[in-house]
């Protein structure tokens, strides 16, 4: 079912037609303001997808509309709004195309938009999806906290770096993971994207410019861009990020800083190796490069722990380490932190303040509890069991119907395999195509607009059975996209 | 209890000194990086007040950090970090000062930087709050929520305009309320401050500008002008906004939008009469500008309903609306909306996903079954009956104590009396000559940077008791301000 159709009121066996129930719906939007004149209706087949009816009915409807004077077609086979009937004499009405277009932050690369709204159509299999999937949610715990009343929500503010509770169990976890920090130096924040929107804004000039790992998550949000900073990209390897390419990259752009995802990287998988560590750490002090350390995959290693944070061995504080529960617990949480220099961290947390006032309290209180009762360490193992399964079938399922025409890796733990087709597959029409039977992938381009022939999948989401599925259809029309 | 203190550890019957205990926890900071080279420690006086020992203490253990090289006093009486031992041949360590000040947002005002930080010390009375006191939160009602397991959280991502379970409550609510929409109109946000910075964002040129009330609440944050978006001040008086001035206003600057709360204005308590209403509906007709209707006091009326909101009566999509949870049910679950045609919508929709990925799923469920549940209702009645009566005690504590010096209104609604002083009172000067005593005020010059000689007043936050025995001291304070 796609969600959103319940925004539709329709009586399928009600004695009005259902042209005349749409029309009175679509008279309804238009009357209210909800769609004003000068809108683009939606087209018309996406109307009939959404309504569940015929392609004709919606004609029917938008006919009646038109007859009203209320809409228009134009050439293109698009409906625009054209009065609202009450007002035949209107005044002017606000050209809100020309806000959307003009706000300083920039939309969403157009795959993504895509994506992000096809991912809440229940019908489509989403073979690239960065979560857990929803049987990988400990919601029976949660439930359980909540209903647990020894213990009362605080439903006031909380303090500008977030609540002292949670941030008193992230300094422990993070003790676990070799970091030594204290509450005033860690903000809580809604999700690892936060963090880096808060740095971006916060801690950079404008304009300037970051280094990150190509390809990387960081190029598939608009989060440093629309903030008028550069991305600039450094070569990476089966090892991580190559040293001498950053170096080069340093010399020539001057950046403020390396964006980095040392364990298991988004999208590749890779794990930075000890060595590259040491150099890496090496670099930032010589440099004084500082690095933002993204390493919300940490927990979710499948065969061995992966090496100790940076942030572990960060004794000039030069590291703004990013963490999260979005990938282990729950990402509608909505909970995150960054471990930084004390006057950093004072600098987000007053510019948190002025963005949304502060994170959930509801959501800090139930991770606060969720990390003291360790809840998360249970659940933990308890996800890499499944996980490694899930990784074994999506490998062998590549292995039957992709062993003789792509390349990819086998991570080591995270979500993610990044899958190197044949260099004549066109990602995008392979996308288009797949879209079309309700495979959502995720193109390589978003993440490097060079990984033209790369797509992510991942393990994560998907059920397992109609992921397999799913990659036995796709290598049906990677075979149809080559060379085309 | 400044809920601080729990950063530090001290043992304070054990056998180790005090201030050896505090110089081993001060050489751990300095030394893990969370206070890197460079950074100015807090002064000794505040650090005394933080750790609750006497100043002397303080100065033992910088003394003895000061021996080891990792400290340095300088002139002005500061102690910056300028070793941190383990690397007495350091590398050139990262600059943070400059990171800190080169950040494109601004910072908040010095003074709201004091006030966010005083008030999360308990033993602070805060006379100016915009939020609900502890007292008033409907705790049990969400405990009650949250213990019922008829029903489950989703831990998953919500879609992009937020949970369409909590939409579909806000079209009920917003009909009661005479506005018609459907779910596709309506984002869930973070809050209502997040609306605004999403519409900074999204929707603005820059450089632009817009209006507001003068004083307004959008003065005392930085949202629009960090955005690049100049803030013109449109004169009000006891009808709200002068459409007169706001015509010459418009004019002059070419305003995007106008941004307004007709309903118990913040920080005035106005109500923008009916009249005016619809002159300010027809002017935004007539000249094509959009306005935000900030509603979030709407429920908060506590002698008779107020007039409709300006949203009820748009029929052309020239408002966006924008209410929250926060002023009535609880600011620290941080839900909001904003009501808007859907191409606005979809574009806020799209910045918020590239900003957070949505707010707190289990914030959303939560408010989504408080609506629902009729809570809000019957929890309105509750609070509407405890606000009159601390209105009237605050109001007759003025009588006795200001009636002879000071000016202000009897609110119908809202939480804000906005107290006019004599105009020969420095209101700096007795906002720290107050905190000094644990009272924290809202100075008037917040909201209107002309506004020299007011400050903002709440009866909603402090103990009623304490609120008295402020206004008591504030006389005295009052009168040792003036033409100084």
């Amino acid at each position: 079912m796609n969600r959103s159709n319940r925004s539709w009121l329709l009586e399928r066996d009600g004695t009005i037609p259902l042209y005349r129930q749409i029309e009175q719906q679509l008279r309804q939007r238009i009357s209210n303001g909800e769609w004003p004149v000068g809108t683009r209706l939606p087209s018309q087949r996406k109307l009939a997808e959404q309504l569940g009816v015929n392609r004709s009915t919606i004609t029917q409807a938008l006919d009646e509309l038109a007859s009203w004077g209320m809409v228009e077609g134009n050439k293109g086979g698009g409906t625009r709004v054209v009065n609202n009937t009450w007002n035949r004499l209107a005044a002017a009405t606000i050209d809100w195309d020309s806000y959307v277009e003009s706000g300083a932050h920039q939309p969403n690369l157009p795959a993504i938009r895509q994506i992000n709204e096809a991912e809440y159509d229940s019908s489509i299999i989403r073979t690239g999806t960065g979560e857990p999937g929803p049987d990988l949610l400990p919601t029976e715990h949660v439930r359980r906290i909540l209903a647990d009343t020894s213990d009362e929500p605080f439903l006031g503010y909380e303090e500008p770096k977030g609540s002292l509770r949670l941030r008193e169990q992230i300094v422990q976890y993070a003790a676990r993971q070799g970091i030594s920090c204290s509450p005033e130096s860690i903000l809580i924040v809604s999700g690892a994207l936060q963090a880096l929107q808060l740095i971006a804004v916060g801690l950079l000039q404008r304009p300037s410019c970051i280094v990150a790992e190509k390809p990387s998550y960081i190029q598939s949000v608009r989060v440093f861009q629309s903030a008028g900073i550069g991305v600039h990209a450094v070569q990476m390897d089966e090892h991580g990020i190559q040293i001498n390419h950053l170096q080069q990259q340093i010399t020539e752009h001057q950046p403020g800083l390396l964006y980095t995802i040392p364990t298991f990287h988004n999208p590749t998988g890779t794990i930075l190796s000890s060595e590259r560590r040491a150099e890496l750490l090496e670099l930032s002090s010589s440099l004084s490069l500082p690095l933002i350390e993204d390493d919300v995959y940490r927990e979710l290693w499948l065969d061995e722990e992966p090496p100790p944070p940076l942030k572990s061995q960060d004794r000039q504080g030069n590291i703004l380490y990013v963490g999260s529960l979005s990938k282990m617990m729950s990402p509608g949480i909505r909970v995150g932190w960054i471990i930084a220099p004390v006057p950093v961290i004072d600098r987000l947390a007053d510019i948190k303040m002025q963005t949304d006032y502060g994170s959930s309290g509801l959501s800090q209180y139930v991770a606060a509890r969720w990390l003291a009762d360790g809840h998360q360490e249970q659940h933990q193992t308890w996800v890499r069991q499944q996980l490694r399964t899930r990784r074994a079938r999506l490998l062998a399922a590549l292995e039957q119907y992709f062993g003789d025409i792509a390349q990819w890796n086998a991570p080591a733990g995270g979500f993610y395999i990044w899958l190197s087709l044949p260099t004549n597959v066109n990602v995008h029409r392979l996308f288009t195509l797949a879209l079309r039977e309700q495979i959502l992938i995720h193109p390589g381009y978003m993440y490097d607009w060079q990984a033209s022939h790369h797509i992510r999948l991942s393990y994560s989401y998907a059920d397992m059975k109609q992921l397999e599925q799913s990659i036995y259809r796709l290598r049906q029309l990677v075979k149809q996209c080559m060379n085309t």
